[in-house]
């Protein structure tokens, strides 16, 4: 399958945290650089996400905002 | 002025194309790896976004998703 | 790929709108219901998405909202 | 009240999942199709949504995703 | 129609912007605040969207993020 | 560090709801008018938000809907 979502990026999980029906998913995508994901316990376990395991974070570029100092 | 959203990464502005209101922004994050951004043209206005400065990609955790093979 | 996003429903492309930047599409779900999406211009061309075409829309659970009357 | 979201499509509440903020709406839009929504506790209070109940699934355009095989 | 939204403010339109697929639309909230809306062009030809008429500007929740000095 | 997100609204934090992973907080923006916010509670303990504190509501002009009656 292959998404319009024009950000995908390969990296690894390091740190899998649950609630109650929401986790938070750490993934390095290279260089020590840590996205933080906000998914549902559903997908969690649906895609079998643990820390060590191999994804591509994906995000569409509507939802990537631009900052300046 | 610091924000609640998870996912802050510096990198370098690499092409700017802008639409009627739209405008679409791509930003090197680091080892080639390229983050695209669809933001305003006012914002682009405003931030003085262009190719060739630097700026930080700002994203919210529950926008990020995970994908696995 | 499989992908973190709960709503992933098969349909059929209805139309493609061009805009500068921007491009909206209209699938046709079943039974006539149609779901519209708005995505990048580089995604349909990269995508190769066209009417007749068959795809899935993929929906966010959080992205979802719920009315009553 | 009417809405800019351009996706509006009826269904039949079939689960209600609460968590410690956040709920999980299970909505049957017809022929077996589940649409998952993810709403604050609060929300589902407010608007009386119970499993049985009938409900509109609301999404903007620019929320859905467009994947091919 | 009531929706899960949890934000949901009366303003008045003061200026719509037509791009080629999209408009933004600023609205004054009270006090001369106003928000900015960027909505598709099909959803202001069908609400009637006018520089001052009356509209109820909707947020969910988990779209406002915070900021501190 | 100024930011693409065309709406950024002062106010003060008159709750902070705790859930899990994620917490909701009130934002009064004036006269009243209450913005809720779903934010992790990572954010919320990073940047020390809590009630009584003065805060910036940051909204995506794409985030924000408009309904009419």
């Amino acid at each position: 399958m292959r998404i319009s979502a024009r950000n995908q990026i390969k990296g690894n999980v390091v740190e899998v945290t649950k609630g109650a029906t929401t986790s938070h998913i750490r993934v390095d995508i290279g260089d020590g650089t840590i996205v933080t994901s906000s998914i549902t316990n559903e997908a969690v376990d649906d895609l079998g996400i643990r820390a060590g395991g191999k994804v591509t974070v994906v995000i569409k570029a509507s939802d990537v905002m631009i900052a300046v100092d």
